[in-house]
């Protein structure tokens, strides 16, 4: 039974991460630390939990999370670099929510959180936590950086057309809808219920941290410079998110069969499902699941030019705890389903 | 055209002050203060009122209230009550959105408010700022205390009742439901929308502000001692409260006409509407409108003593601040329809 | 092996039936069947179930469900009941998530229902599915009637308070509110999306299905004849269920620790959880989870005589199918709690 | 005052159109009719309209339209075209809401609504009710097509930049999204509370009515031929439409000042607001209001040559019954704004 510990368990992507291990066939969650809840029972903050999980909140302070085989940091940018020298010293190995191991370029990652990386030499030994396009580097890293929600979307609905050079790769396009949850567990006025509910708008469209993300590791796959526009909307939902992306094919490329070519893709993956042709999906096909479904269209036939995939997720768990636990899975040379089968609720 | 003042405009009571003030016919803003904002125009913190009101905030340290011919304080509790002395010395009338005239027992609004009155003279010359059962006092007063959202329902509800000793006054039962937007505008965790949506709640089960405010106004109709049980719920929703009452018809009122003493109650009442026998009233057919509706039920007809009352009403409006601009219109001898016509907005 | 089969399977119990036995160790769904869609991929109609269900549906008409060790009646009313004589014969266990077995007076049954029940004999010998209550009879049973939503909150919140005879049983108040989900899967006005979010209202005071049932049960547990009145609301929440119980405790009664009761009737019960003094528990707590939670508030204290109950579940899983697996488990003496241990998904 | 009819006014453009009339100061809604309701009072089907309007639906059968000033069809496609002949001949003015009129092509309308255009020289002299494109010809116009609401959208955020021959007009991308009362006010599955709260999805990617409608509007502002990628999707809210609008400036227009090449092409228009540079518009800052709001992005500044505009309206306002009075007053000589200064609803 692997012995996992989790940093900042009182945010959304906490509890999710508790709600999946609570049922995992192989792993235990043996710590959680919040400074601020020391000593409070998780399941008096999560009444969800009561009945699953009898274990108070440790203070972060003093909790030696040494003992555990596997560290989850839901946490802010920033706590994961500070702890992750005398992790991985100590053998445990460490799974990053948060941005600190995502961008292989310490500049990128100081210009875009304020921060400058404190173990630049941890940074470029980690593994950036995609199992779809990255899984043998997960399964021997001692470091994974869990991919942000949206770049999740973006680089499984990019890759196959990119890694193929099939598309003009310096004018794509992502506009991107997400659910509240996104956000976290925050008091914030703009993601108050009366101001975010029956209401829909876009946000950060002059810059949000998962841009320059997505654009890294985009072009890991692309022989020609990627030119990314990613516009994130707020939807009046707790979870879910659906990517609408736009891409262009080239000349030479337009008898592409774009389906079978999804299709080949991701053919083996147990997470990520491309649906029938026509299909458009509901965010809710995946919720509370790990899953992650790509619709493949293209609006003008032969006629047309432009690819349009529509992918969809829950992005608390696919986008955020469910990804997370598949690399510890994979990590630790387990199913990399096990404790992942959740049935989408629906409705 | 009488000039208004509004303290603390920045809140949801504020803006919907503005929202029915913007198409008034014979009243004006001319000053808004807020402590956070001043300089800031107001239509930059609220794009609904881009072009429909060219005024900045003004600093509440700084502005001078007192050319104004009424202010509105849509504030926090004490607010009001501090300026009260001032503005009345200077000829201004106040409509106090926040509770410092609400109950007219100083020893209660210290209970519940931890505040110690300041003026309990003014508290005693103001008016309890619900229409349909004061509109005299108001009409005279100096000094008026606009009802909290849930009294208002619960008063308008047993009132006819409780006149005509009907029911046992002593086991009043009111089951309400508010729209989350009743809580204010604030960065608060349990009204953020990803715990508050698709979810359903009571709070304050063991104790909440308006059942004191309620218990005192209804004592005054009543001849024998009230008691009530007032539990509130929290619906995801915006705007909209109901209310479901419930009295116990004494043995000998059970041949009562109940909907047909409703309908005698509020016949003249522009904003009372006592609907069809048999209706369920949507909070929605009242919704961004002054209009409270009252279904009257008796489920178990002449065989069963107990009568149901379902109220609705928008909790801002006819629960806040388009009662308040009621009460203005009153105060000034204006139509006291005036600005008041709108039409709820449906779906 | 259980080979299960379902009947109806395309409303929303039938789809949550099939997310819970997707994943129960010990039984299998081998047949589904529709009217409309036989021959359809169940998974075609509901993509949450790509990957975990392989199987179409059958022609209702054709399928032979004799084949199966239980079969669950998604259906409308009176469905379960036309079949009911040949399973039986056949040895199939039935449960039936419609009425036709719920209502042990067959008047009563003709009177809500409009049809008069085909196998009064069958319906003597059925056993009402409220695990809590009736678990010796549901687990010797061929034929479970699954209880309503809303009778099992209000028989579970009741149940301790009557059993003893500590309340006016003449008098119980049940004010319900149910998420949108309770009315089934259908193409209906009222239901829709923009006539009933962001609105609130109640429905059916004047009467209701559920109403008889409860009653009929509640009489069960009283000495003194029962009077209940029960309001249902309707909220815009997808699943859920809030249920605000009322009642008066008698003279005799009034220095009950109301609390332990409830603390001591539910001790051993997996699936009611009574909650510490003082909560208001949310119904996101018991989302997709087969939980319900109760909270005991006595508002005034000793000098009150009011018990305010307030019961939460998920009206889909403890309020249908969850609670219609946990008696199937019953029968066939599995774990009580197999395929049900789903911890709530929250946010 | 102008005597308007109303033909189908059961939907929610009929209620949205009898919100808005009641309290115009120059039109009166004289007649409305119904094939199912006729008789029924309007206010007992919408209790919204209590007090505001004391008028029976008419039969459409029997009903005297040529009575009316002005008549709307707030019908399903067919019904205007049907009607307008002998409401031409007797003078009255006609103001469709559905497509009759739109698609100046009979061969497209035919493709599209499955319906031959039974009136093709009407058809050729219909304007179409874009006011800030099309006002003088509306201001005569005897029939004027009411634009869908994508459409308004996305040619009034389209139109500066393809007037001015300023982008690549062959590949312009419209991802935009709808609240759900866009579908109108039916019983239907897909838009059912439980199936589309809480959910997000795209729909009619493969094909759209709205697409060949708004092509043909565009065209006639471009010289070069349109092509259009439109994708909409539903949000969960009631009201509300976002159009995020990409286009991709032409090498020479790469130094165009966008942000005030908008603000000078909708200056004077009261309806069309655009907002200061770097601004996210909420639906909600339109709710229930006239306006539609434009806010102008170029996330990669100088650097990348593609222009985001954000566009919200109303779908129910600006996008349908709003738009239908502001054409109605262009045509009788009315102040544009009269009856359409409502500020949105907001929270």
């Amino acid at each position: 039974m692997i012995k996992v510990g989790i940093v900042g368990g009182t945010g959304y992507t906490g509890v999710e991460l508790l709600r999946i291990l609570a049922l995992h066939p192989d792993a235990k969650v043996t710590m959680i630390t919040s400074r601020k809840e020391a000593g409070t029972p998780v399941a008096d903050m999560y009444p969800s939990l009561r009945g699953h999980l009898d274990l108070p909140f440790s203070d972060t302070a003093t909790a030696d999370l040494t003992q555990c085989d596997v560290v989850f940091y839901a946490t802010p940018h920033g706590v994961a670099m500070a702890d992750a020298p005398k992790m991985v010293a100590a053998g445990v190995r460490i799974i990053d929510l948060a941005a600190d191991f995502r961008l292989q370029d310490p500049a990128q990652f100081e210009q875009w959180y304020k921060l400058s990386h404190s173990c630049p030499d941890l940074l470029a030994e980690a593994a950036y936590g995609l199992p779809e396009l990255n899984r043998a580097a997960i399964a021997k890293a001692r470091i994974v950086a869990n991919p942000g929600c949206y770049p999740t979307t973006m680089q499984l609905g990019f890759a196959p057309l990119l890694r193929h050079g099939l598309v003009d790769a310096s004018h794509l396009i992502a506009d991107c809808k997400s659910g509240v949850s996104g956000a976290g567990r925050k008091a914030e006025l703009g993601t108050a219920f009366s101001e975010a509910s029956d209401n829909f708008k876009a946000y950060g469209v002059t810059g949000h941290r998962h841009h320059p993300e997505t654009v890294e590791k985009l072009q890991l796959l692309s022989k020609e410079p990627v030119g990314l526009l990613f516009t994130p909307h707020l939807v009046p939902m707790i979870r879910g998110m659906h990517s609408t992306l736009y891409a262009r094919l080239k000349p030479e490329a337009m008898a592409t069969d774009v389906q079978a070519l999804f299709e080949d893709a991701y053919r083996d993956e147990p997470f990520v499902d491309v649906l029938p042709p026509g299909a458009h999906p509901d965010t809710r096909s995946t919720r509370a699941s790990n899953m992650l479904r790509i619709a493949v269209h293209r609006p003008d036939g032969e006629a047309g030019d432009t690819v349009v995939l529509l992918v969809v997720q829950d992005n608390l768990v696919k986008g955020a705890s469910g990804q997370a636990v598949q690399c510890m899975n994979l990590m630790f040379g387990l199913l990399e389903t096990a404790g992942l089968r959740h049935v989408p609720v629906l409705p």
